[in-house]
């Protein structure tokens, strides 16, 4: 059997909770990024039952595929946790320990016959603590002299993926075979990622990126970044301020500002209006304009980009409203929503109708995706967005 | 070899983004749920690379685990789509589609020598249509008759994983070999989870429940729910409405509501008051309030939660204050926070300091947590939290 390169590592995540949904796994994720990030190679991500006999099996095949496994999860105080005897089920040298800074459970190290096994907490703090002091220099020294390697990625709002593979596609053949270009899609975002080894790699990812965005133009919403990290740096060169009124996105617009550290320097605050009255007393909407275009209308999201906009004294307002469903809401479907952005100019609007049935969180997240891309070209004074109005809206 | 049982099924995810990290997976938890609900074991979740070799070989590792595998993503128009070519590797019959009725690329059913094979999209609302509708009811009808299973789950709020723990050692000793028990951690949750397995399933589930609350006492947050769910359920039943005033949070205090169906009728709104100025134009924080205690007090979280409340003409107000990191602020160390609940009567505050680092996601999660919780204590009148103030918030 072939043996492993020496820079291949393999995930494994031991919990029934990861296989019956009851957790969202963020570890194999963080761990994905963080190990590729440093330049190995991840080949395999396995989450494996609460049983020993299940955790050797998995083990031994990621041992494999892969020079060395890192295990999370199981190495806790309680009846459920595994991880333990199943490395006692291993062909092995000598336990050794890796100390817990921020937790009570220590990890393993453990030299077998097939490579190295790295078993560290499932609890994230305790587990990315472990994993960047302790097994990642491990790791990285067991490897050797790594490639060269370039990730980059372009964040594209408001096409199709079929639509910005189409506009690549002159790209795409000229493009040495040492990269992989792998297509993203998102509620209302396409990412392009390029990736490259070798010697010139950082170069040829840069003119990769350079030319997409020339075919892309500006429907390219960010650079490496996410849309939101992106929008912070603009406004904050520019030393201008935003602040959110929501409603059908509820606080979730405002959320992904704040997600981005410094984002105190340019985002001012918001309300959620969630209840009709406070779409008037709250964000600041005109009674006529709420009598005359109900809670879901265009008119509606620019006046409460407006007024909320003058109530926090900011450059620029933003807002959201619309129908997350289940149900239908004053005669309009679910995933029907206006998103709007108000500057000293006016305002600017885009209204969205579904052609299919989405889910909550999908139709919050396009209208989250869209309100930050109407905030995007308006920063930058960028011509108007797929489904935006063709007038200003009315009020 | 052992014939896998007609009850298992093996989920495979195929992307690179998956394994840098680049796309957090919420494909397999909603696999892992929605198979493990309907009655079916699943054995394992893997993520193989977009590669149709690395493809083949797990899919095969998986036949040997489970009679069935549902494999999503690789299906798409792009480049980096790989499933078809690796299902052509698999020894098997002709293939059969799955109609995509919310998207454009259809599914393939394999019968395979090893077991069936279905793949589908990776496009999340393609994947769950397509698996309701054609996936699970092939897989059930394969399983045959699924004896009764039953999985009822706590959560638990204040309290660590290990005293969570020691409070139901009397009850697992009790507990028929099979009731299996997990413990999944969470910032400032435990979520203990009894699953169930026979013909007294739903009857020793309830039992175990019933006691497992018994010792636990109003640690417990809910049954069967997120925090969310059961506060919006509670609130709904009492006739009475909140409001929300954020600071350290952003926003995701309020998103985490309205996550909740109908949570329009005991939601009002609330503002972000991220900026010092808006705590007290927004969230009528009294200025002597602010000067005196600065923005990060336990002082100024009451008076935002009083504020809201008043202003979004709600029954309960609730606050955070604090800092997320990575920097201190106001000489307040990074996981400081308050968190406060108004309601006619006063105001109670749970102030909470760090020990250990924490990144800012967690620490706002921290925040959200507590704060619905002493909401909670206060909605149906309980004592006090750990960490909550012992007098009445000083204004």
């Amino acid at each position: 059997m072939r043996t492993p390169a020496a820079d291949t590592v393999a995930i494994v995540l031991v919990g029934d909770e990861l296989l019956s949904g009851h957790t969202a796994d963020r570890n194999g994720s963080w761990l994905g990024r963080t190990l590729t990030d440093a330049g190995l190679r991840v080949i395999g991500i396995t989450v494996s039952p609460d049983n020993p006999f299940a955790v050797v099996r998995v083990m031994q095949r990621a041992l494999e595929d892969a020079a060395a496994v890192v295990v999370t999860g199981g190495l806790g105080p309680t009846s459920d946790d595994v991880t333990r005897p199943a490395l006692a089920g291993l062909r092995a040298g000598p336990q050794r320990q890796l100390t817990n800074r921020v937790g009570t459970e220590p990890g393993v190290v453990l030299d077998t016959d097939g490579g190295m096994v790295y078993a560290v907490p499932g609890v994230p703090a305790e587990m990315r603590t472990m994993v960047t002091e302790q097994v990642l220099p491990r790791l990285l020294a067991a490897a050797g002299a790594l490639p060269p390697r370039a990730t980059r990625s372009l964040t594209v709002v408001g096409v199709r993926e079929t639509e910005v593979a189409e506009r690549l596609h002159p790209l795409l053949t000229t493009l040495s075979e040492k990269c992989t270009v792998s297509y993203l899609p998102r509620p209302a975002e396409v990412h392009v990622v390029f990736r490259l080894t070798g010697d010139e790699a950082e170069t040829s990812a840069a003119a990769a990126v350079q030319a997409a965005g020339e075919l892309l133009g500006d429907f390219v919403a960010a650079v490496d970044q996410r849309i939101e990290e992106s929008l912070v740096t603009a406004l904050r060169a520019r030393g201008v301020t935003v602040a959110t009124a929501e409603s059908l996105t509820g606080g979730l617009l405002a959320a992904g500002l704040v997600s981005v550290p410094g984002a105190s320097d340019v985002f001012r605050g918001g309300v959620v209006a969630y209840a009709r009255d406070l779409k008037a007393e709250l964000a600041g909407v005109p009674r006529a304009v709420l009598d005359r275009n109900g809670t879901v209308a265009a008119g509606t999201a620019a006046a409460m980009a407006d007024g909320v906009r003058r109530r926090c004294h900011s450059v620029f307002g933003v807002a959201t409203t619309g129908v997350a469903g289940p149900d239908p809401h004053d005669g309009h479907p679910p995933g029907t929503f206006h998103v709007a952005v108000s500057a000293a100019a006016g305002q600017r609007v885009i209204s969205y109708r579904p052609t299919v049935t989405r889910d909550r969180d999908t139709v919050r997240r396009l209208a989250v995706v869209h309100a930050l891309d109407l905030l995007r070209r308006t920063v930058h004074g960028l011509g108007r967005a797929r489904g935006e109005s063709e007038q200003p809206a009315a009020r």
